[in-house]
């Protein structure tokens, strides 16, 4: 099995594109026959009209109520950089931002990596919060950081505005308790020390000379713990790989004991090497059932708010899917490809719309459907489904499933 | 956002129109310029295949779970007529209706309204149970009544045999207990002793001279209690208003802390004046967010039997809606419109079948639907979906919904 997510992919009509999707407006051969040969669908992450996360929406994806295991994103996000934190610390995420006389002028420093990896070696050797600490860079200006300690609380507010032109949050206790208020505590302390160390930093000053944004702020959100989930092979007795470039994709891959596969020029970034990635999900079919691809950069064009990059983008899946078609056999191998959730490109962020979604291969019974996009797929055998119940239907399709009752 | 209900408007195909449905055999353009340019989809109440009340299936659609929060009609139609019941107050529905040597010759009286409001004062001075009580009239010859005090319980059966033909029945208890025990003998009491003071009142004989049945008997049924729902405006932050005649549907949405708009010559019944409505829905967009507009007569024609008023009253909606497109832009105003259930004119009664819905303006993915009728709807993009979701729906074309997760 492979479940390929494109994330963000679902869309609404976008008047420069005739009042088409980008899935509607592109041309994409290889999605189309996935689409020809399967059986279509739509569906909701999480409910109808509920936006999700990416966090939650992956783990409603593999199989889990969010509702009942969610524990915040910062844990998930540190396990996906490759941080092991313990059961009792408490994990954030981080974005390297640019601000400006006190103002959040861009909350992800412009994207631009160069001397990030140095800049996190730097805090952890330099800065002192009086408790351990680990902060670890992960893709773009994203980083991860982990507090250690017995007395730490994930009940604290975002240090994030979350929008450009305000200026960063103090972090405040969300509920009564001396671990909540030192937790904050120290989160602001951590935050002042680190901006006095970054904004005369000689990286920044080289940044600068390359007329990129300073990168002088952590902007840190996302308290969280370990989510209490069953993993996937004890659950469906498969076994199973992931391959993402993303974090926080890594992390919930991870919670549900993903192997995570490396993949060389897999970024997540616009320039993520697809057909790397179709390579090694084409080997990974030789020692793992389930094949989790995650193909970030489709959100990121959408969040970005450029339908052209986003059709770009999904031309680029286009052709890791084409690279997969040509290797497999729909008798052997049962694809599925989804979002986790609709980024429409005029919104700019996650939406409550369904995703697209298609089954080929298997004994799938197929339908009438011939292009893979939001409205066709609405048309198809599946119906509207709720992402928690893809995996069963893989799992059926695949035989894996015990059956309930006699 | 309007979200107009249109009570009981789904219904199965009727012999006499050739096998269509009202929805179907009419002509009526604006409901069809809604599915044109919005998108489609059927709707369960409830679960799919299960009857609906007008109050559940209400509950629902302002998008709370009625198997949690129902506390029995009575109390909402309490609310509705103007009443304001305390908390351990048990609020009952009620109609005037005909009684003729023991057995209900016609449970509404014909709902002739002819001086219903005086018998409803004079029993209000004149009854003595022994404890406070409050009867007040709705709409037709409908009424709500309250039982005070500390000791009553909503635990009883209905006096209303809920069809003509048979005798009115005792209130028994519905579980063990002194409340419960006395609050059937309180009932058994007024029902009684306001028998014997409606058969010979002069206000009957005046009935009888103008041709009418006489209002002699009081059906009592549907006790209940508070139910326990989050108010719209804490919910999701809009700003809600109701323009309903119905009491029940008025006391719904009060219990949700909606605002309920007076219109002149609003009734309920098949002369209410849809323009009047129509104008106070689009006065009622400069100061609310989200206003729910409740047409009620679709449902009357159908409890009558009545294909042929049916399709009139849908031409009425159909005004209605008209009115309202004339005057709103899709990118600024988002309208649904559905029924609470379905009512075939066949049954006479609620079913289980889903109803129709569209949804139009906002960034909607619109679809090939062209007709608003129950077969035509069961083809648009929304598929299949149950009431409960529709609020969501609305409320993220609005972009008034938080994602879950990051």
């Amino acid at each position: 099995m492979i479940l390929i997510i494109s994330d963000g992919i679902g869309d609404v009509p976008v008047p420069e594109l005739y009042n088409k999707t980008p899935l509607e407006y592109g041309d994409y051969p290889s999605l189309d026959r996935l689409s020809r040969e399967g059986i279509n669908g739509i569906m909701d992450p999480l409910k109808p009209g509920f936006p999700a996360g990416s966090d939650t929406a992956h783990i409603a994806l593999l199989g889990e109520d969010p509702r009942k295991v969610y524990r915040g994103r910062g844990y998930l996000e540190a396990l996906g950089t490759g941080l092991e934190p313990g059961k009792k610390d408490i994990a954030f995420r981080v974005n390297f931002a640019t601000v400006d006389r006190g103002i959040v002028t861009d909350r992800r420093a412009k994207r631009a990596t160069f001397g990030i990896k140095e800049l996190v070696e730097q805090i952890n050797e330099n800065i002192n919060i009086g408790i351990p600490f680990i902060l670890k860079e992960a893709t773009g200006t994203r980083a991860a950081l982990i507090l250690k300690g017995n007395d730490m609380s994930s009940e604290v507010s975002d240090g994030d505005p979350h929008v450009d032109g305000k200026s960063p949050l103090k972090f405040r206790p969300l509920s009564i308790g001396m671990h909540q208020q030192k937790t904050a505590k120290i989160l602001n302390d951590f935050v002042a020390k680190t901006h006095e160390f970054l904004k005369d930093n000689p990286i920044n000053k080289e940044r600068a000379k390359k007329g990129l944004l300073p990168a002088n702020y952590l902007l840190i959100r996302g308290a969280g713990t370990r989510p209490d989930v069953q993993t996937f092979q004890s659950r469906y007795g498969v076994k199973p790989a992931c391959i993402a470039a993303t974090a926080l994709i890594r992390g919930v891959a991870k919670c549900f004991g993903f192997d995570l596969l490396p993949v060389k020029g897999m970024t997540g970034e616009y320039n993520t090497d697809e057909v790397a990635k179709a390579d090694t999900t084409l080997k990974a079919l030789k020692n793992y059932d389930f094949i989790f691809t995650h193909f970030k950069p489709t959100d990121t064009a959408s969040h970005d708010g450029n339908p052209a990059k986003k059709i770009e983008m999904i031309s680029k899946l286009d052709n890791l899917v084409s690279i997969i078609l040509e290797c497999v056999k729909p008798e052997e191998t049962v694809i599925a490809l989804t979002g986790d959730h609709s980024t429409p490109c005029c919104v700019k962020d996650h939406t409550g719309e369904p995703v697209p979604l298609v089954i080929w291969g298997g004994r799938v019974r197929t339908d009438d459907v011939s292009h893979f996009d939001e409205r066709s797929c609405s048309k198809g055998g599946i119906g509207r489904i709720e992402a928690r119940h893809l995996v069963n239907i893989l799992m059926n399709q695949a035989s894996k499933l015990k059956k309930y009752g006699a």
